[in-house]
């Protein structure tokens, strides 16, 4: 196929717990997805749930999280990231061995070493893939879910050597289905790139606004009605929500504070160019970003697609080592397939990843890990 | 009346001097107005009036200036800001007296002051108003010129205490005829407003489009791959045209390293927050930028037209200090008319302000500054 193919759910039980923005939109977006036969919902809180259940997000709403989970083949925890751990733990007994567990929390690190270590003490029970959907906004509760909030988006997903492929293979599945570009990379680099890519531009977003209003009231409100078209896109995500965001950079607090630095040495510089008058170095600056803008990534897909063929006993540290080495070079994993072994070739990973060029070097960064593959079309 | 009235152009000869982005779009504009008989459109660029030409922008396109103006009533330099006040010696002698000049370079003060210089040797001369539409795009040039840019945007102008009242009259109602809402502040204060609301923006969305990309250098591509919505809010800006950008932070910089420096000095007070895990501190950062940006004032006007009646003998310092003193407090100049003296009654400055708390408090400020007027709804 040359096309993509939108797949029907591997998962025809799904239970989402934590029903805000992100998990209200998985739900809704489930509830369409060929192959899924019910979608069931739970949050904490009452009200929430009987939001939910005007707004038809989830087939049905379940107060109790054991009833919520029970049968379920998937299920998503799209709570707060400081919860997250005790919730996953307050399911412990209530899932069947094969489920798989994932997470939408944005930060990765710890909450992955906190899980696994609890999982190891059940080695025979359910498989937990870190994830995190690179999808928002600045709105957030059941009432701003949506169906469409994935679509085109990139959802990372953090296997780590103790991940079952067939559980990534069956979630990379699922989350195509929702219209999400699955990318995965290591949980510590994880936790780094959003740090640079999503928790510093809130920060920075939340401190321009706070600037800009105590000038406001120190100049005159004028500065306000001056802000124009520019100052609205630099500030909107700072009507994101507070309590969210706290939780979310102290999670993440080692990694933020290592962004902070680094644009505040940069921005240091950009100062020292204007206050020295070295007006060929801040064009440097600004030329670099704008060609660095004009790079980002696109949303859309263009290209045809080619399948890394990679031989592989069904190790799952292999997985990770080859989708991990994707996802540092910024590879999306278009679709992904095991091809069992059969007494006329060896079992192998199928990675597709969106045109030749992408094809061409993921080839070359799995071989610098020893990764042997060859490559075929679709 | 009460709904808002779209006037028709004073001027019915508008020539307009530099033709991108501003001045294509002002062009495209006025030629929809009624009331214009020609827009001439020139520029330096003999292949950007080729263009103009092929998109229809302006009735005439002439590469001569003095041609360009001749007969003009309203002349816009919309000429990079590094050389709007050469353009404007360039127009020595080629004026009529009453013709009215403005600008829409995104600093004033300097512009203003060498302006003002060159024309105090020609008293009957034509009158120069500054101006500064609040709208824009990370797009410029002809092609990217768009009859409704100024729709709803803020448009500054900086009225002096050498402004004729007339000339502010005319020009304040062809730019409501262009849609947008006049806005009048001392010069020296909208250069430090757009430090803040404009110039910082823009140097923060570089440096950490910048700081980004070296992030993908280092720690791979993936970096980009993640960024979503919020980041590409954050960075949008940062498409700008670099040495268009250079010129403005170049004009501006003394208010820019005030800007610059106020932020780094609240970012290092988050970052504190951070490294102190005070998070009752980071949160009531986030909690009152929130607020703030919910206080943005929206494009759209609500609210009755009231006008401010203040009497007032015909001289110009007075608008200057009357339309200066609304502009600090951010009120937004919806319509302005003289109403000259009679036999019966002393002649008044009409200054028409959206809804009665705006009205009220305009008032207040117009009082403590010695200049009683009385509110009358329209």
């Amino acid at each position: 196929m040359s096309a993509p193919q939108r797949a029907a759910s591997p998962f025809a039980r799904v239970a989402v717990v934590g029903c805000g923005l992100m998990g209200g939109s998985v739900a809704l977006a489930a509830q369409q997805m060929a192959g899924v036969e019910e979608v069931v919902v739970t949050d904490v809180d009452p009200e929430t749930l009987a939001e939910a259940a005007r707004l038809g997000v989830g087939h049905r709403q379940e107060p109790d999280l054991a009833s919520a989970v029970a049968g379920a083949q998937l299920v998503v925890l799209a709570t707060p990231v400081t919860v997250t751990v005790r919730v996953h733990a307050s399911l412990q007994g209530l899932l069947a061995p094969d489920t798989v567990v994932t997470d939408v929390s944005s930060t990765k690190a710890r909450v992955l070493e906190e899980i696994e270590v609890g999982d190891a003490t059940d080695p025979q029970g359910p498989h937990f893939i870190g994830g995190h959907p690179m999808a928002g906004s600045e709105r957030s509760g059941v009432a701003a879910a949506d169906a469409t909030l994935f679509q085109g988006a990139t959802w990372v997903l953090t296997p780590t050597a103790r991940s079952e492929a067939s559980a990534f293979e069956a979630l990379s599945s699922f989350l195509r289905a929702l219209g999400a570009r699955v990318l995965a990379v290591d949980p510590a680099l994880h936790d780094r790139l959003v740090a640079i890519a999503s928790h510093l531009p809130q920060v920075l977003a939340s401190t321009l606004m706070d600037e800009a209003a105590e000038a406001a009231e120190r100049t005159g409100e004028a500065v306000l009605a001056v802000a124009a078209g520019g100052f609205r896109d630099a500030t909107r995500v700072a009507g994101s929500d507070p309590g969210l965001w706290v939780g979310i950079l102290r999670e993440n607090r080692t990694a933020v504070l290592e962004a902070i630095d680094g644009f505040l040495a940069r921005l240091q510089t950009v100062r020292s160019a204007v206050a020295e008058q070295d007006w060929v170095q801040l064009e440097a600056v600004l030329d670099r970003a704008r060609a660095a803008r004009e790079r980002l990534p696109s949303k859309q897909r263009a290209g045809r697609l080619y399948d890394l063929v990679i031989p592989v006993a069904d190790r799952p540290a292999v997985l990770a080592a080859v989708t991990t080495a994707l996802g540092e070079a910024g590879v999306n994993i278009e679709d992904l397939a095991m091809r069992h072994a059969s007494d006329l070739e060896r079992g192998a990973l199928l990675v597709a990843v969106d045109g030749e060029a992408a094809a061409r070097r993921a080839r070359r960064l799995l071989a610098e890990r020893g990764l042997p593959s060859h490559v075929e079309p679709r």
